[in-house]
């Protein structure tokens, strides 16, 4: 029995996304010991625009290192969500900045103000993808806390530890809240509010 | 005419191939505005073992992201050297650490001690890697100087940037230097010594 999950992450040029899939990669490849493909392509057009990051994780090499349909889709502005949200698979995980992401069609969505947080809690907004990476954490429970931990600490500027660290603390802090205040539900036709 | 141009970086774990890999791609895709996709695979044996990263630049959009044969290799220790060298095309570039690599089978090589010169000129061995990515720069014209040098200082740790533009230097020079004594000949069936 083999898995594989898809992970798109997305955003604008300035939030990091590029980091967060490295770390991501290295938590989910180095420290939790699977196989991991990350990547990310972009055209003339990338400057101060459209920023994305894709992983994938798998128990054996990984043939197709392309995400395919989505398992688990991260919007950290809205034209990555308007771009993006149809790649999701029926049952894949959505998770947006809702601090940038308001317009949202699909309601079973993870709602977490990452910029909000970074910017209110750590007093430092650029923080906001590492909020995110401890959020998707306890959301997917793809990596553990422990390779997070260690991945993040690994490849963020040597002075910088205490902070991101505690951005992790935050990013999963704010994802057992929410994970406690939404009721288990099935899904159904009428999931998506567009159709 | 579309031209597509495919690269791998190896190393070790530590040498800091991932950033290489991201740097590169930023100063090709974003600053000197091709068509860039990057990437990098690994699997539970990567901690303090071998890493690589692929870069493929184009004209146009990448629909195979993965590295086919490769234009250049850059290999910064032995067993990275021992694993790609067969993926070069015929007439590919290959640059290596001679801090690390001595055996080499293919004549017609770079051969720059990036680590040695990071810790003698610099005082910083860990700058291996930014010397290397000036060397490319100089030795393959697939990236301007202008890109790499923006693309870089977008990538370091705040407070590095000063180090890492004489690492960059270092690389660009001793890569002129390399240039200028390799006498150009015809490949012949005598470039490979082990054939």
């Amino acid at each position: 029995m083999s898995f594989r999950y898809d992970i798109r992450l997305s955003g604008s040029g300035g939030q990091g996304i590029i980091l967060m899939g490295i770390i991501l990669a290295d938590a989910a490849g180095i420290y939790d010991r699977n196989y991991v493909a990350q990547s990310q392509s972009y055209g003339p057009e990338a400057r101060g625009g459209s920023s994305k990051a894709e992983i994938i994780i798998s128990d054996e090499e990984i043939d197709y290192p392309k995400a395919m349909k989505l398992d688990l889709l991260l919007a950290m502005n809205q034209k990555s969500y308007d771009d993006y949200y149809m790649d999701l698979k029926p049952d894949g995980v959505l998770i947006v900045d809702s601090t940038f992401v308001s317009q949202i069609h699909i309601q079973r969505t993870y709602r977490i103000p990452f910029t909000r947080i970074a910017r209110e809690k750590l007093n430092k907004e650029m923080a906001a993808n590492i909020v995110a990476l401890g959020a998707i954490t306890k959301l997917t429970n793809m990596v553990s806390q422990k390779a997070i931990e260690m991945a993040t600490l690994a490849r963020v500027p040597k002075g910088t530890e205490k902070i991101n660290q505690d951005a992790l603390k935050a990013g999963m802090a704010a994802a057992l809240r929410i994970k406690k205040s939404i009721i288990p539900h099935i899904i159904s036709e009428h999931e998506d509010e567009d159709t």
